[in-house]
């Protein structure tokens, strides 16, 4: 392949794997271009702790441009990807069409709901900042709904939350919820009963944190039930409905939200991939396209193995198969091979509430407040600018010291502009 | 009037006058019901700072239900008013129906378009939180769109924002427009030239800040044009549209975004009440309704005149207002005679930029630094809540350290909670 002087990439993404791959691009003599649908990068970790009420949407995000800025041959574009021409080597966005030498396809993954019924319809995902901020929204407007209900039965629906999935979002979320449900809200609403308030886990395995060694699993199951969450393993959800979630031993529970933390999935490439069952794209050890040696696909999007298992698909994969991902782009611009990838895992870690975490590092199991320590130190240095980090910071500690929670702000459509009423 | 132990108020709206009612009543004998469509009260005075990606919107509000929760005889509903039965006592609204003893009416103000055609559907106004984010997503979108244009005549019509209305609001939502732009916008968007942006500020009178001293409308006058602000003074517009502004001298600007700051009225009462032709209800000097003497009128939807001048629309009118209200309440329930309201002025303010506000208090006009350093003092004092406080102060010292601002957040709505696409 014979290279033009400044080759073009064009990055889809600016989630950690597009992110760390455009950085290692900076300062050299290619020509770069980042896409993405938001201006902004999510740090996905902390998510969940918006759904919770417990941080600010805006402290867990950083404007792209702010990040990119002082390299000169990064270029960023805020712009919906309609679709790729692997054969012409162009990006199709609904305001124009970038060619390209190299792609980095760094698109990340969406909910999976194997096909259960009604799960994509009723369930809410959390994936997202925007339907983090859906979640909260629901949350706390169930609490507002449920003042004027006067049959108890039909309240303790309203107040009842499942979570569908014990890995570690599903973990760190119920944790999350019960914790701004028998603190905050219970002191917000002393009008309703606290026994009508429940968080329900459910998990199809026979443990929670199946990726985690088992006395971590069985550790976050007797701290969740410590704090008050109600713990269901072996339950297999069969269907989703407004009213309720149905199991396939035939039980079900009357409810409002459902929470989907139970699988993710390739988000889908209008491109002629192959794509496996679970939406993701088989890659080389090289990250690249088997068929196309320019494409490199990084991330969650890419299936790869290593040692006969599947890298996992979490931020630290994405992070450093971006990286490579650049790497090689560079080696193969300057005529040499590029290499195969290898993950460094340096330890993954959930938390639980307060004081409470488990993780997994080097080979040891830590639990409790040293590994809360350790979550919290290693989250907040994962957030991009240190403003972030202070705020973030300072919700904690708020948190921390006064049991109460950031400012449950129960947002409306920023898109009504002009509608107005009475109140 | 004979009253029952437990007088039943209700308060219809939680801003300033609202609020500061409720907060009078509390610990008293009487049952208070305090309604909003929101479920938090929101720090008007700094929305524009919002509207501006200076701080971000949590920071300019609080949940109601955090502020009143202390108040066992408050209770707070987030719900939707849709009218008032002034003969039967009664609020309706879409969940439920609840009667009164005494009414306090404090739902506030809207943008007065004047009739102008074209700009109730085209120009943004500047009144509520939604408003302002939605605000801030048209700037902010309108750099990113620029982006796609080549031709340099659209460009500039593009990043053209034009404010109408020379007074408090209109003065500093320019100056801290045209600091966004000049400084970290300049930076986030270097393909962009300078030269093609453009914040201007039309007033229909032949000066600024007409309810104040004319030394400090000179002062804001010159200050905004050395941050690059174009003024007009005699401008009236005539018709706002999808891509210009029109005056009646038959000039007119090409632009995709007018800003709306020239007038408020009062929001739309569905009750039998007399209105004024800008919105406003008429009141005694006691605050209450002419006809209904349990029925009290705060804040700007009052129109009461004082030594011959109407009552401004302002925050500091709208506190004293409230709590005057709720004197006269409990005066009432206690068999003696309301007593008129008298409104203590203690000094309007305004911020023009970096360094920059001008200030009217006790008769003296301030300008400069000392007005800056008066204002940020005195608004951060009256956002509830130390968090807010804290969070507020270290925007802002970012801002002046740096240079820079806040997260630049171009959010989408939180309804789209299953939307996805391929970036």
């Amino acid at each position: 392949m014979s290279m033009p002087d400044h080759p073009r990439v064009i990055i889809i993404g600016a989630g950690f794997a597009g992110l760390w791959a455009a950085r290692r691009l900076a300062h050299t003599q290619l020509d770069v271009l980042v896409l993405d649908r938001n201006n902004y990068h999510t740090f996905f970790p902390l998510l969940y702790q918006v759904a919770a009420a417990e941080i600010e949407p805006e402290d867990i995000v950083y404007p792209v441009r702010s990040i990119l800025r002082r390299h000169k041959n990064i270029r960023f574009l805020m712009n919906e990807v309609t679709g790729i021409d692997l054969a012409a080597k162009q990006v199709k966005t609904t305001d124009a069409v970038f060619p390209y030498d190299f792609l980095v396809l760094a698109i990340g993954s969406n909910s999976h709901f194997f096909g259960v019924k009604g799960a994509a319809e009723h369930a809410f995902p959390l994936k997202t900042l925007g339907q983090a901020i859906a979640l909260r929204n629901q949350i706390l407007l169930r609490f507002e709904r449920a003042l004027y209900v006067s049959d108890p039965v039909r309240r303790k629906q309203m107040l009842t939350f499942a979570i569908v999935g014990g890995g570690p979002t599903g973990v760190e979320f119920s944790g999350a919820l019960s914790e701004l449900i028998r603190g905050p809200l219970a002191k917000d609403y002393p009008a309703l009963d606290p026994a009508e308030m429940q968080v329900t886990l459910f998990e199809a395995a026979d443990r929670l944190l199946a990726a985690f060694p088992e006395s971590l699993g069985r550790y976050a199951f007797k701290r969740l039930q410590k704090m008050g969450v109600e713990i269901r393993l072996r339950a297999q959800v069969s269907q989703v409905t407004p009213e309720s979630v149905q199991f396939s031993d035939g039980t079900s529970l009357a409810l409002e939200t459902v929470i989907w933390t139970a699988g993710v999935q390739g988000r889908p490439v209008n491109a002629e991939l192959p794509v496996l069952r679970n939406g993701q794209v088989k890659v080389l050890p090289t990250l690249q396209s088997p068929d196309h040696p320019e494409v490199y696909i990084t991330g969650d999007l890419a299936y790869l193995e290593e040692a006969g298992f599947p890298e996992p698909m979490l931020g630290p994969v994405a992070t450093q198969q971006g990286d490579s991902a650049a790497r090689n782009i560079l080696r193969q611009a300057n005529g040499q091979a590029p290499r195969p990838f290898h993950y460094h895992n340096n330890g993954t870690m959930a938390t639980i509430g307060r004081n409470a975490a488990i993780a997994h590092i080097w080979g040891h199991a830590f639990t409790g407040f040293p590994a809360w320590i350790l979550w919290l130190g290693i989250h907040l240095y994962g957030l991009i600018g240190f403003r972030n980090r202070l705020l973030v910071l300072i919700d904690w500690a708020w948190d921390y010291l006064f049991y109460e929670r950031a400012v449950r702000l129960i947002v409306s459509s920023p898109d009504s502009r002009t509608k107005e009423s009475i109140s």
